[in-house]
């Protein structure tokens, strides 16, 4: 069949209009946040309901042609691109709440509600949808569940799939599966709901979710703290949790905090420079807490792992201590930073850590590297900025090298080469060094129960 | 080849006196706590190693042998129990701790270790191991695991798979799988730890596990609630819940109450008669927290909700208020219990439970009721006394039915038959109330990927 007939098959599977072609939107619905691929999608698909996603997927396995999920595409591994000739399934018209349960705290959305609509409607409610990140002004439900999305909460909250009470999912052969039927207790064999979060659309599509909401959090209160090396961000850490239960652990190197202070719209934590900071945040439910959270810092200090701090005490000081770790990724956008989103268990950090610092300063010593990253979940950001006098070009062949290294350390300290941004196309051909090779052949023998065409999100996670 | 000829290869593949074939074994390790079906087993494998286990399943594919794995076999549905000549693989061999790291919170443990045991260690390490549960002193690791189990803490700490980091199995092919590797965030593919969690061992066998401990908790409170009906336990559950962060919220009948008051070993929480009784427990952190309690309670009084209650004020009183709830089920085992454990969405609960008591009452009159579980999660423990009057066989036909009249009830609420018993045998032929026929076959299809000859607990969860 013609790529024309093809798409007018489509049309008839979805509401008028609900078809798209023209050049602007497949440039704009083919690709996500990474943008190294060249988007070109056959068509843009947006389903009204499951019953049009199913009759999308079994068109497309019919036709055998590949079907790339969409939803707010801030991802950064390519895993919403469709550079193949794929149809675009878009979730903009399946926005929608549908239902909420005060006593089970749960909401029953439409994969394409955008993730500050959720947090915002359980404010309305009294309650709070703790899942936060940068992108959650774009970013859809759908697609969080598909990358099972963290953040900056996760020491607390823990990921995405923390909050997913049940699933409703189209497979890649077109069924409708209702996954867990939200239970909190369900020991009826296997939990197929946890296999479709975090598979970047590449078993079926997520169609509805009821996401779990928790009780607001009281006083939120950060505290920024400067230590005199890395390695004292530990004891840190392993001090507060000790005593408080930490909503936030965060850290950032000096020269990130330069950065941002460059900018000038946000004041310095405190005057000491210090090589390496942290920030904190806890519920300051009493005075008791807030109490407990200054003698542990005192104590810190004593130990001589922190230098200076300062702890909030307003909302707007909360506000603009966050900045300081929050502008980091934007504010070095402009030295065209090499990025990696890497995590291995929170006790290897520090030797992780240092290996990597190694590697980059014997090699290329002119690299400046940022760190920064959500240290209480061992989650590290990596970036490397371009030196002024480097080219572009030279500067990302020298990064693959790079790359290379740093999925060695990975490998060597047993982490994970994606720790939250998935694997998508960006990360498909490193994926042996997080995963064995009988896990992947597992992997993809699971997919094939799933999409047994290979129709569904081709060419992520695995090879095509 | 013969039996005979089958266990002496077995024994080559394991240490000197590791396989047992005497009568008084095979009887011990091939039945779990349920009793219905007369164990049988070819003989009983005592792996030392994960080598060991993986020899053994190799072995057992060569020769299509049935493996079924046994922990404490405290299991109350039948998916420990070996009744058609298979080999029992016990790990009362792998039962140690094999590491441990205070800043990421893991311990690192064979499969054999029970849980009190870890909860011990915890304590140790001045950290908390919050799954519990009534037969903890016996059941071990790779048992929680393989039934995801729950317990009285599900509602703060949730089941078994929260505190998983990390897991190493041997799948029904024999090979070895490293899952996850105890990372905090690993967005590399497909999550598959999450399948071996509640698989009832019909994928491979746990043969290492990463748990997370918790802080321990502080000045844990209880109290206990009389309420004039079950209809105002949801409000007062909801009003707690909006003020405290609940560490349990059980529920039990008067008859349950009474029962356990007639022992004569445990007072009474109060004078007052009510017919349902609430206890919650929370962590009294600070003396506001206290007031905290005592104002949401009396504001439940006001309402109408709460006939009487009382607060716990020592670690005496709170062990004396958990006693109430703990000792039901062991209290009512001299009445011949019928048992059933299932669950729905909390909001249900009243509903479901007006209904199932009404199809009881109507067609059973003579029949004694008693109702208790673990309310904050939605999971009720049905319970039906055998009048003393009625024969064994004629209580547990005419149970048969009323089977059926309970699961198309949790059907017609959207429920869980094994809330958190598993599946096992006995719930096996009433899979479909609970999954879907499509569900079905894609478990089963997952089942054939890990274990494609079926020798993994064969007969469990699905029919042989």
């Amino acid at each position: 069949m013609t790529d024309i007939a093809l798409i007018e098959e489509l049309k008839t599977l979805l509401e008028p209009g609900k078809v798209l072609t023209d050049a602007a939107s497949l440039d704009a619905y083919g690709k996500d946040w990474t943008k190294h691929f060249a988007p070109a999608p056959l068509a843009i698909a947006f389903p009204k309901s499951i019953e049009q996603v199913q009759a999308v997927v079994r068109w497309a396995n019919q036709h055998r042609v590949g079907l790339v999920p969409s939803g707010g595409r801030t991802g950064l591994s390519a895993a919403a691109v469709a550079a193949n000739g794929e149809v675009v399934v878009a979730f903009d018209y399946m926005n929608r709440i549908l239902d909420f349960d005060p006593l089970d705290r749960t909401v029953r959305c439409q994969p394409g509600v955008v993730t500050q609509q959720l947090q915002a409607f359980a404010e309305e409610k009294g309650l709070y949808y703790p899942v936060d990140f940068a992108s959650a002004g774009s970013s859809q439900i759908g697609g969080n569940i598909g990358t099972n999305a963290g953040g900056i909460k996760v020491i607390r909250y823990g990921m995405t799939r923390n909050w997913v009470a049940g699933l409703k999912v189209v497979t890649g052969k077109g069924d409708l599966l209702e996954l867990n039927r939200d239970l909190i207790k369900n020991a009826t064999g296997y939990d197929m709901r946890q296999l479709f979060i975090g598979a970047e659309g590449t078993l079926g599509f997520v169609v509805e979710a009821t996401m779990r909401l928790d009780r607001q959090p009281t006083n939120l209160t950060a505290m920024v703290l400067g230590t005199p090396d890395f390695d004292s961000i530990m004891p840190v850490l392993h001090a507060f949790q000790d005593k408080l239960d930490l909503t936030a652990f965060e850290f950032f190197s000096d020269k990130a905090l330069a950065k941002v202070l460059a900018r000038g719209d946000v004041p310095a934590p405190f005057e000491t420079d210090c090589p390496f900071y942290a920030l904190l945040e806890f519920e300051a439910t009493t005075d008791e807490r807030a109490d407990q959270a200054l003698a542990t810092f005192e104590h810190c200090v004593e130990q001589g792992w922190v230098l200076d701090g300062v702890m909030s005490q307003s909302a707007q000081q909360l506000q603009n201590l966050w900045k300081l770790r929050e502008y980091i990724s934007e504010t070095i956008s402009h030295w065209t930073p090499y990025k990696n989103d890497i995590s291995v268990t929170v006790s290897r950090v520090p030797a992780f850590l240092k290996d990597i610092d190694a590697i980059v300063a014997a090699n290329y010593p002119d690299f400046e590297v940022v760190w920064f990253g959500h240290i209480g979940d061992g989650n590290l950001h990596l970036n490397i900025l371009k030196p002024d006098d480097l080219g572009k070009d030279e500067f990302f062949a020298k990064c693959a090298t790079v790359n290379r290294w740093v999925f060695e350390t990975v490998e060597k300290y047993n982490g994970s080469i994606s720790a939250e941004h998935g694997v998508g196309m960006t990360k498909r051909d490193y994926l042996g060094y997080s995963r064995s090779a009988e896990e992947i052949a597992y992997m993809k023998a699971v997919k094939a129960v799933f999409d047994p065409n290979g129709i569904m999100n081709p060419g992520k996670i695995f090879a095509p």
